[in-house]
């Protein structure tokens, strides 16, 4: 008995080794998937600077937001616009002059993808939008700010088009494509508007 | 012996205590990390209106679920003409009937992107395709219902432009951007097309 | 004594019986996890033939792969005019004349999404990226092919335009919806441009 107890506890001693190396293998890869594992997070990037697409964009990181997802816009070429608060011209070359005169100096002026018909489309749908209480652009982003979504206007579109920091709304991360990707390759749903 | 043999077996006692505290915790970790995992499921949003892109679309849903994904498709703003089933103009507001008389009232009469020239593009694309048999958009519809491809229509843009459940097509489900991001949060894919 | 070292042996052997059986259970449930857990990847549909968005395209792609992902771009429809290398005539149906006519023939004409302008909007682009340094799309591309982008010329989209191998650049794989599928539903982030 004695010895059939000595011999059984070193049985199990084998056992209890096994088991645990098997256990600390588990840790390792759970820790690692861990790593991989998707947040709770979306990234949009807003590439375009179409009032309809942006409304779009801002429904989506709005109503993620308030589903507990930490959500970050990136704004990229046209998008920009969506952001701008007016537009200045010293200081830029002909060709930025020139793209700053052609494109919308804040989110009041962008034209709807569609049918806009020199601004008609657009004015529209925002009375469209206003006839169904719907909340206006400016009210999106301004909800948008409130529920913690951050907005991120890629730097070397600003520079390539010499938009300067006081022509964009205020409060703005700037950041370039390591930036949006940080955020991206962790996120369960990311989008190009 | 046998005091060796009891203080071996109240060692292994610890050991295998610890051992238990620890495969709980890591299944407690497991379970989380499964609750995150993206499920087999593909999330893809329709703004867009035009004949090529909805093309587009529809044979990624209808690849993705016939390789095994369950697939929702999101039909909001533009994209809804996409499942419209003609159209009506009794009941609607003026901004409302302008915007019905301009958009397509069904897959039928969806522009292209690029080079529509009132729909000759439109035709030409149809035509290119019969010539090389592949489905038309209209074929793939009805494919991916077959394949139990979830089609919701947005219910924000269908009563912003007034849109009757009648003037879509049959036995489409309903919902809004919560309806969206439940799926699109699980999915491996998600695409705004 | 004895007795209780062999009845606490006993019980030990249960404990690591049951351990033994969860540890086994974990593993298989840890092992479906890693199947489905997304890989380093990142998949983009250039779905778009449009200067600003191939740059968009191409800026994230090699980005993601500096950043140590591995980058799929599906070219298909309009963005197959990225690639392009050239336009013959010779062996195309009338309409697939018309769109080789109206398509741009390489990435070198290929115009931008808003205020084209018949070329003139592309040009002013070029030349803003150039007084700024930024890369040419020419360059990226190149760049891509370094950092090892997996670049895929949609068959379907080919076929149906009755663009020849020929007509591509050299060096690109041919691939369906499926071959894009297998990377997009292990990816990180996929896009639609």
């Amino acid at each position: 008995m004695e010895a059939s107890a000595g011999m059984q506890a070193s049985i199990e001693t084998s056992r209890v080794q096994a088991l645990e190396q098997q256990v600390q293998a588990l840790e390792k890869r759970l820790a690692d998937l861990e790593e991989r594992a998707p947040e709770d997070r979306v990234a949009i990037i807003i590439f375009s600077g179409d009032l309809d697409r942006a409304l779009a964009a801002f429904i989506i990181a709005t109503g993620a937001a308030s589903m507990g997802q930490q959500v970050s816009m990136f704004f990229t070429f046209w998008g920009l616009a969506v952001l701008r608060n007016g537009t200045q011209f010293s200081g830029k070359t002909i060709p930025q002059k020139m793209m700053a005169l052609m494109s919308p100096g804040s989110s009041k002026s962008l034209p709807v993808s569609k049918m806009n018909y020199f601004g008609a489309g657009a004015k529209m749908l925002r009375g469209m939008m206003k006839d169904k209480n719907v909340n206006s652009l400016e009210e999106m982003i301004a909800l948008a700010r409130e529920l913690g979504v951050r907005m991120i206007a890629c730097e070397m579109s600003r520079d390539l088009m010499g938009i300067r920091e006081e022509e964009m709304a205020a409060g703005l991360e700037c950041g370039g494509v390591a930036t949006y990707l940080a955020d991206a390759l962790k996120s369960r749903t990311s989008l190009f508007i």
